[in-house]
Formats: C-alpha cells, structure tokens, sequence
C-alpha cells in the first residue's frame, strides 16, 4: 500500500464525489429522485401499487423489488438495447436483485401489508459506481412513496415500513491505494472492487468484494472495510438532509 | 366543429406547450438534448460511430437510425419493461421506425459517408405527443453528432449531411375543436389524432392521421394540417434558437 | 407534376389493378376470404369466439383484432420466417395494428356483445399494397363472421356490429405523377406513398402518407387524397358486389 | 381386425382422398405447388438460391432444408401463431425436419453444386395428413425448381440431382381397420397412425408409426406397410402425371 | 447384406452394450435411475406431484410427461447450451416428445388420479442410443415413483397406473449388416438406422425408421424389427431384475 | 452469538461436509470432476479449444469461462428448465459469472495462448454450497484440462497457464453461531450468509456476504472470514490430494 497520493481528480483518499439528491424529479411516481454522484446520473422512480404478486397473496406481507437497468449511451460508447436483444444480462439481472435485497433490508413487510413498491433504477449517465447510486437514491425514493401511501391512507397512519435508512457505496484499492467511491476511471483500473450496503444505524447488509488483479488480503479488506463504514456515515447524512428538505420543485 | 373554447390548460387552439430544448445534456454522447413539451420530457442521445451495418459496406453512403423506448415509470401507472418481457412492442417499433424515417427525410447519406449515427429517444416522462417531442429534439442532437464528426474531422470539411431541419407535432380535433400539441388528458379524449412531420422549409414528410371515434372528413382534415403547418413553423424557430446559442452547461 | 403518361402496366392513374374477391375460401372459418389486387394474393380468416380477453371481461363489449403476417416466399426473394427468428418485425406489427384498428373503426363492440373476433391475414404473394388488400378483404371475411354469429344465435337477432364498411387503398406519386394503387414496381420507386382507410359512406379512418424521397407538399397532398377517394368508392362497390352473391364454392 | 366396413366418407379402406396438384401457385418462386388431399390444402414454395450455409461452404455440395408451418386457422379452432408465442413448437420442429430428411433421399447433393433450396411448406388448411400432403406435394415443387435453376444455367446441363421421387402417405387402423390416407375424424380416433414415406421405385426412406391406443402387433404392422405401399405407388403416379403437363397457368 | 462380421467393439450382431440401471441415484426425486448404455449415461428423475396441468383439471385423470436435454459436453465436442440461445432445438423436442409417448402407453391416467409425473432424462454422457437408453431407464424411475406414491396414500392402494413395462431399443444396418444397439460410431455410419418402443409384453408402441443413405427395402425392415424385438425382450428382463432388487443404496 | 452448539448434522461449527473430488468422471471431455459436498452433486467438464472469442482475436490470450447451471429436479421440488422457459435467470447467471471470474483469478491468459476452456458446471443434486462446490471442483478440472493440452502439445510446454489454486466455501450465522460450509437446512436459517472464494496461498478473491435478516457487524464479519480461511485450507488439501493421486478410472 503507498501513501496516500492525491487522487486523479484531486479527491482525499476517503472522499465522496459531488452528491446530489434531487427529490420529486418526476410527476407520476408516488417517490422519486435523480441521484447523482459526481457524473453517474441514476433516475429513481419507486411506484405503490396494492396487492402483491400471486405467491404472496393472503399471507398478510408486502412486496418491495427493484429493477436497474442503463440507457444505451449511459456509457462512453453505445451498448444495445436489452429489450432488443430479447434477453437481460447477467449483469443487469445481479444488480437488480442486489438493490432489491438491500432495499428489503429496511422494510418491514408485515408493515407494508398487503402492498407492492417497485423501485425502478434506470441509469442516465455512467461514470462509476452506478449500483451503489442506486441504492443511496433508492432509499430516498423509498421513503417518499411510503410517505405518500400513508398520507393517502393505503397504509396504516402508524405503520412504520421502513425500519431504518440503507445506503451503498464502493471502495477499491487503486494504485496500491485504499480509496472511497471509485468513478469510472478508478474502477477500471482497481486492483481490488469491493460494494459495501450498509444501514444507517452501521449494521452491513452486503459485502461484495472482488480482487480484479492480485488477490487481496486480510489487512486490505480491513482498511476497505473501514473506508466504507466513513462513506455509509456521510451518505446517510446526505440521505436524510434531502429527505428533511420541503420537497422542491425539481429543476432541469 | 365547435368555436374556439379555452383549453383545459388555458392555451390557445393554436398555442404549443411550454417547449424546452436543452443541449449537452449527457457528458458522454456526440450529441445530446433533453427536450420538454410541458411535462413530457424525452432524452435524446445521438451516438456517432465510423463504419456502416454489413449490407451496406462499401457502398460509401451512411446510416442513420434511431430507438425508441419509454421509461416503466415514465407514464401514470408503471408498465413492465420491454427487456423483461422479452419482446418490444409494436408501438414501441412503430415510433422508432418513424423517427428514424424521419431524421433520415433531411440526411444526405452520401455526405455522411460511411459513418452511422444512432439516435436514442428515452420517454423519462410522458404527458402526450412522446414520439413529436422525440422528433423534433433529435433533429438537434443529431446536428450536435454531425457537428462533433466534422470537428474531429471524421466527416469532411465541406461535406453538409444535413439537408434540412425536421420537427414533429401533433393535431386533433378535441371536444370537436381542432387543436395543436394535445397533452395527455386531451389525446386520450380526441376524436382524431394526427401527427405530422415538416422540414423547417414546410415540406411534408410523414403525416399520420387516425380516426378515433367517427372518421373525419376532407375539411377536418384541412383545418387539421394548416394547424400542424403553424406549429412546425414555431418548433423550427425553437430548434434554431437551440442551436444558435452556445452549448451551455447542462443545469439539472 | 408531369401530364397523365401510361403506367407500366398500361393502367390509368386513377385505375385500380383487377380486383378479385373470394368469400368462404376455407372450410373451417367463420369468414374467410382470397382477396387478390392484381398479384397480391391474401388470405383472410375471421374466427369468432365467444369470451373476451380478461381486460375487456365484464364489461359487455366485444373485441376485434387482426394479425398479418407473410409467407416466407410472398416475396421475390425468401425471407426468414419470423417464428423461427423468435421475434416479429417492426413492419408486421405495424400493419397488424392498422389493420385493427381500421376494423375497429366500423364495429359497435356493445353491439358484438362479449365475442371476439380475430382477422388472420396472411400474405401468400406480395405485389405492393398487401396492407391495403389485407383490409379490403377483411371487411368482407368480418362480415360473413357477423352474419355467421348471427345465424346461430352467438349475437342477438337485431345487433348490428357493423356501422358501416371499410376498405383501404395505397396512392402515391411515381415518376412525378400521382397514381392509384400501387404495385411493387411502382411503390418501390414512388417518391411519395400514401396508404388510405376510408369508410364506404366516404370518412377518412387511416391517413398515412411518407415522402420516400423529396417531402411532398399541400397540392400534391391534395392530389392524393383525391385519388383515394375515387379507389374507395370503387372497392367499396366490389365488396358490396362479393357480399351480395350467394356465396360460391371456391375455386382454387 | 374387423371386416371392410365402408369408411365415413364412404372409401374403401385402400382409397387415397381426392388429390390435386397445382403447379405454379405463385408467381415468385423457382418451384410451386398447392397440393390437396380432401380438404387439406398445403402450399409448397421450392426458393433456389446459389450459394450453402457456412458449414457447407467449400465443400462442392449442396443443401435442401424444409419449413413447416400452420396458418392460425388452418385447424377447426384458431391456434395462435408461432411467432408471437417467440417458439416455435416441438411438433412444427419435428415435421419440418422431417420433410427436409425426406427430400434430402432423393437428391444428389454433389449434383447440385453449391446451391440451396429451401421448401417452405404451409398448410392453408388442415384436415389430417399435413406432413404426408407437404411432402408428397414438396417433390413437385422441388423438381420444378430444379429444372428452373437448370433452364437458368445455374446447375449444369448434365447435372442430375433428383435420383428419384419421393411421396408419403398416412396409414392406421380405423375402428380395428387398416385404411390408407387417414383425414382428421379418422385421425383423431385411430389406435395406431402411422407415417411412410417412399421413393418411386418403392424403397422405404422413412417409417414413423405410433401406438396412438392400445400396442399393435406384427401382423398389423406388415397390413399397415402393405396399404402404404399401394398409396404411395398412387400418389407417384400422380405426381409423375403433375409434371408431365405443362405448367398451367394457376386457377385459383 | 453381408454376412455375419464382427462389430468393431466386439459385439455379436444381436448384443446389447453393457446395461447398467442404478435405481435412487438421487436423493430427492420420488423416482430415479442412472441408466447406462455402454458409454451412454442419462440420468433419469421422476417427480410426482399432485394435481395436473390446467386443460385436465376435473377430469379424473392424471398426466405423464417428459423432458430430455443434453448436458453441453455430453458428446466428443462441446454443444452451447438450448438455455443460453433462447430455444429448444428440434431434435430435443422431438426426443421429449417420443419419451412421453411410450411412457404414456403402459400408463392408465384413471388410476392415476389426477396427479402429473414429470420425467426428467438428462444425458450426462452420449454415445448413441441416447432416447433408447431415456426411455428404458425412464420406465424404471416412473415405477419407483408410483410406488412412492402409493407408499405415501397418494394414489389407491389398489390403483395400478402401470399397465405395462416399456422399453427402447435401436437397430440399424451398418456395413451392410443388420446389428442391435448402435454405439455413436456405428450410428454416425449406419446407411439406416431404427428406433423401436415395446411393451415387455412385445406390443409396438413406436417404430421410427429412417434411411440415413439408399432407401431400405421390406426384408431389411423385416431383419430390423426381429433384432429390435430381441433387444427389447433382453432390456424387459433387466428392468425387471433392476426393480426386483432392493433398491441399493447409490454407488458413484 | 451462542455457545458452539452442536449442529443438526453433528458437525463442528468449523466443520466440513464429507467432500468427494472423483476425477475423469466423464469420457469426452478434457477435464471432469464429480464434485460432492455432502449430498451436494455437481458434475464439472472442462472443454478446451483452440482459438478465442471474436474479440479476443489476435491479442495472444486466452479465455477461461464458465456456465453453472441446475438439473430440474436437483431440488426438492422440480423446477423448470430455463431452456424451456426461454431465458436464463438472474441467480444462473450471477453464479456463472461468479465461477467464471474465480477461475480466471488463478489464470495466466498470456501463458494459455489463444485457447479458450469453458468450464461447465451442473448441479445434479443441490443441498446448499452449489457455487462454493462448483469452484472447487472447476479448479481440479480444470488443472486436468491445462495438464491435457499441455500433453497434447496444444500449450506450450513450458507455459504455465495456472498461477495458483482456488477454492470456495460458505460461511454463515446460524443460531447466532459463525459455522462453515451450510447445508441446505441450516442455509434456508441462516441469518447472515457469505461465500468466500480464496487462493491456496491464502489470498480473497470474491468475498459476498449477505444479511438475511437482521444486519451483521464488524465482529461476525471477522468471525466468519475466519472460519472461512480454515475451510478453505482443507479443500485446497483435498484437491491436491485428488490431483496428486493417478486419474483412476471413474466408478459409478
């Protein structure tokens, strides 16, 4: 491990990107949130709907999942449609139902009742880390159409769904180096990659890490670890300033 | 047909939306828009590539193409998405197949050489006219594309591609009172809906009429193309003011 | 424009090609017709069926649909089947839909009560205008399909689904001048295409018009629509003529 | 086995139904025939064309390949098309594969040099003896293609690629009778069905025969081998009497 | 013909491979055998469950069907797998389909009740005879698993849903020569090649004959079907010495 | 976190299943492993061939890939076939990419030349840890696939391709206690869940831990990787034992 050099865009080792959160970017969607970390744009909308699906029928729970998917030219080069391909990507299909996992890990489905909320992560723009925007965005989302569902009565007035706030967040060790929240340039060099889905309270939720080079060891994933826990704490933060905010109207 | 009775949103019969064109919405894509016809918001990314599909290698003329495709939550309640499903559906071919008809209405292929330009048209939010709004952004992403080659020199200098510009509208009659750009509650209610496609210089090139309820007959159907005729001459100005002023940075 | 020169196939401009309109073609469908425009040769079955499909369930209306689709060796050259691609093409979903909501256009849906009927057309030979012929015949095919649910009670005695008659026709400009009904030497090098879907008692239902080449303007708009009329009126006279024999045994 | 009783549509038990064979149906295609047993009714489309799939390719041979495929409402009841199902089912795979094996055994692939012919084979209309009808009709169709490509000069004068003629037929036992060229209520009822395809000169080229009911035994076997050999020789002579006339012009 | 030479494995013209049935190979299914030819292996679960498919509900009776599929290196070369290109092929739907077949003739569904058995066959290893050696160890499994049944009340005790054993055999003619049980190379080579489904009581249930090369002629198919029944009469005895044993414990 | 409690099997919480590495189980391919842990059955073929993908073309490496994928009944209860269901599912997918990368961790592809081996994993009988049984059966198949292409001159025969060696095990919290290698029972209990790829020498290569119900913390996360590093130890023990021991012939 070297000591800490400045990063490629001048970040500490242990610094997010720029976060945005914009709430309410959309009309229709009981929550949404453009959620932005630096140039990775993920579009947000999670959509209630009553009743769930047909496995889940009276048994008294409700149903939250999540599908990503990204716009052809999210990339730096354009990628085929996946509706025209007639087939979702193993990609596609892993980070889906990653957001969908980690999403479940704060709701509390009895709660929920007898509810759908699918939360759909569509990518507007890619520079690394589109997953763990996802997610972050997601919760936000989340938190604004349970909101809505129990300001229009579709759920009980003192049924609390969420049992906490999620948020995710990428380290990696790049040139020898641990560093917080790898854009896309880091990331497609990084020795090590690792998402970490962690709840606001610092309980992990999901640990996924990956030794693209060299395999990593017991010590590197310590101090990933720990870089990981800084970046949950500030998200979380950002998180819950947006969700504190009056609803803005969105601006383009 | 009925005298000219306000609209449900105040505008005159012949009045558009409020339109929004705005430029280098993406960081990556050779050109980019996102375009608003009030709440219906499509963003446009125009990818340019060198070399052309197989069947026309070697004939030195381009191609240009463009897809189609609406966001789940774009629309009031979420749909399933296409690549869930497998198959794209004949509405979704339907537009891409117009767009690309008609973007290629002011292309000269030959000057293109042998170069492709992909245009992606992503409905984020619909309120109605998705395919027009759609239309008529693409025509300055696709000149931001052209302009991007020949700055790189990967078109010639002298060489013009563009023949033309191209914008879409749509008509109806509402309430028996032919109107111009129909939002959503309005389209859903016309009698007959039309969208028709003009070069900047007033030539047609698609027009598409569709008797919703009763047929319509010749007179309709004139009032009806004087109207699109006016609301193309608007859009054209719109484009041109889009693409006279310097790209600005994106603001979101 | 140019002044009324002779067509390749020593037809007038405003001539349709022999028209031959064979009802009960098959043994099993409820309405079947071999409509053939000059070469073109399509096969249309009406099948009905009693029940509706879920989303209509309930509500006391009917349901008319229609799928097109080519043999494989319609054409001069083979194409793939799309069965065997997996999935179907732009064009034939375009048409399907056309198709339906052309006859939709002259179905009271209380009138058919919960009933469905769907209108197989199946190109056997393509010549230009297999849309236009497609609907022509399925006119005919829906009518003996009502009169058939009639005659054994499926429908009251009284209904009448049908409000009126439908036939289509292709128009375009070939060589600079504007001619009817167009076969494939003509459509495939006419600047301009126009498909029209009129009632018999003369209301426009489909106005499609492309510029293939150079857009076209209002006069020669004008010209088109003018045209049409006179093909309509025409076919409308030769379905009413198939409809009024008795119906024959075919003739293959 | 029981006595000769007279069959329902008053046959003997050896009797072929009415078979016609149209040459030249289509316009297009190199080869064509609307072949009929009863009211079953296939049209055969032969394409030639130069060239052979790449795993042929450099090798001096040729390919002959077949395609089945069933109108939506060829049957009694609509079925639905197999290309909006996006599969083509088992049964179509198994019968199209076996045509091509069939026509495959009369022909001299080194012959014919390396070109393709594909025969597409669909059934306007079904009432039993689809596959039997499509190949019997397929033979025609493929020599009328043959001898275009050689009128053409794409295969060589001398060049002989049918090394001879090839038929099926449909045989089974009836309500304990052994009846040759079962139709659809025969069909549906028969304890044993069974498939034979024929060369001319009387060799087998395929035997498919399937205990529908109960299992059958030798002796029954050999009936059923007995009355395909004598329908086969009908049906050869049939064929031999198509392609001695001259190609009429078709009738429909 | 020749005369009796000997096959290039040592085998007598009328001798099976070595055939191994290892009855509960796994411990889940209700019924399961690795049954082996040779060097064939398919391993073969039977799964019971209540109820049937939707089109027999309420009709008594029961439902016996089967899936056959090869794992991608089963053979000499690697296959892609049918999963990962989106469709079954032929050939597997077509051995799907015979499996089902015979499984179905030595099945009374009345005294099934309505319940389904689903008979995996997956081919860990071929070497010809693949579907043969399906259905011969396909039998073995679906009597474990109607025995299961039974032991667990889920049918009648008295019920007997097996009316019958079933076993597969193929025959062909290589080098002139009519031999039992073709391995891949002898298959690859055979000028004709047979399969045969019988009863352990000798009825047919299914002959499939196809001249690879020259057509064969009646006293070839006679010489075949004697081998094939020989065959049969051989495997009988070996199922039926496979379910006398206690079901041994797997050995792998 | 409790006592160690002893678990539903008997085992010590750091205990692994009865483990079974059975070389050459299949005949064609280059390298096979049957690969047990417990009643888990997972049947691993190594393919090897010459050449790479399009896009590696001309690089001068090689690919090493891998596809998981599970019999229908590997399960209690059947599932169906992903072929037949015409697409491949989010978990195959995500475990095929997973064995994929974990292999390529321990591969020179520079030293492999321009050879592809795609390594096919197929679960034929599951019971928890098909993903960690998969990775380390792959590793001995495909250690025999290189040493087989190195044997027939295919690599060269200084060249190296494996840097390493890689296993996989699962850990998990069960009964609040850290316990290695869940079967199936106490894998559906479990609270926390991760499955640990590592190196013979000791380095992480994937680690994917997942809360299922309340989230982990630091300590449980320490205590599992623990564990996990112990399991690891023992099978890398046990593949050099099965490699180091001469191929035997495979018993059944």
């Amino acid at each position: 491990m070297t000591t800490d050099a400045t990063r490629h865009d001048g970040r500490a080792p242990d610094q997010l990107r720029d976060i945005r959160i914009t709430r309410n970017w959309l009309d229709h969607a009981e929550g949404s949130v453009l959620v932005e970390f630096g140039k990775t744009r993920v579009l947000v909308a999670a959509s209630f709907t009553e009743g769930v699906p047909r496995w889940l029928k009276g048994k008294g729970t409700g149903w939250v999942t999540a599908e990503y998917e990204m716009l052809p030219r999210a990339t730096n080069t354009r990628s085929d449609r996946e509706s025209r391909k007639g087939k979702v990507g193993g990609r596609t299909h892993e980070i889906s139902r990653l957001i969908g996992r980690s999403l479940r890990a704060v709701i509390d489905t009895k709660a929920l009742g007898e509810n759908t909320i699918v939360v759909d992560c569509d990518v507007l723009q890619a520079d690394g880390g589109t997953r763990t925007a996802s997610i972050t965005g997601a919760y936000v989302a989340l938190a604004d159409a349970v909101a809505d569902a129990r300001a229009k009565g579709l759920i009980a007035k003192k049924a609390e769904p969420l049992t906490g706030s999620i948020a995710a967040v990428s380290v990696g060790i790049v040139a020898g180096q641990p560093v917080l929240d790898l854009d896309y340039p880091e990331d497609s060099t990084a020795e090590t990659d690792m998402n970490v889905v962690m709840t606001g309270a610092g309980g992990f939720v999901e640990v996924q890490g990956t030794a693209e080079g060299a395999p990593f060891d017991r010590s590197e994933l310590d101090a990933l670890l720990g870089l990981a826990a800084k970046g949950i704490a500030d998200l979380t933060a950002l998180q819950q300033q947006a969700l504190d905010a009056p609803a803005r109207d969105r601006q383009v």
